[in-house]
């Protein structure tokens, strides 16, 4: 069985600025084009008193970014069915914001591999039923 | 530091029946009802000629379905910075879907452990920049 598509998630840590929503849509087209994926449609909110959701609807599955400002943190991921890897984002993403630390996973669904890999590590946890 | 949250994908191999849209939707909610977080926003796409997206911004991050009826793949991912964990989808999943196998994963964002935990295995690349 093929796999049905590549999933990455990516954690900046030591985030200082609060982006605007603006910021994260255009992202979002930016990784989209490089990706050669479509964008059908983004929700967002922005929370009170502070943090920001995105969720970009993929021809090609999903992205998203949370944010954490009074943790620093901005939460990226990115599930594509495309051809392109969805770890393309993190180019443009280190080259946007500016963090301390980015935490990367990037992990197959769903594909014969998955069946292979049959190891968990302390901090991820898998099992097949 | 403490996590910002926790995140699962669990995918369903074996799928023979193409569900509605609603059934995703009615999920959404029953899943959010047992994991105490509220659902926002839902946007969806059905695709042509097969697969439906939809994806939930949570008050808590969000969740989200991909169909690949052609394979007979259900792919669902979640990640909340709620308290209880997103694994909890699973048994209200579990009972929904007909399926033949389940591959799930889950792993925490962004806290120290993701530190600590600097295995990568066969099927999951993880690294630090």
């Amino acid at each position: 069985m093929k796999k049905v598509g590549e999933h990455v998630t990516i954690d900046f840590l030591g985030v200082k600025r609060d982006y605007s929503p603006d910021f994260y849509s255009k992202a979002i087209y930016k990784i989209a084009k490089k990706a050669k994926i479509e964008v059908l449609n983004i929700s967002e909110k922005v929370f009170k008193p502070q943090g920001y959701t995105c969720l970009a609807l993929l021809a090609e599955s999903h992205m998203s970014f949370h944010t954490f400002p009074e943790k620093g943190i901005i939460s990226f991921d990115f599930f594509t069915c495309g051809k392109i890897s969805p770890t393309a984002a993190l180019d443009i993403l280190k080259e946007e914001i500016k963090y301390d630390r980015v935490v990367v996973r990037s992990f197959d669904r769903s594909n014969k591999g998955v069946y292979e890999d049959i190891y968990s590590t302390p901090g991820h946890k898998k099992y097949m039923l």
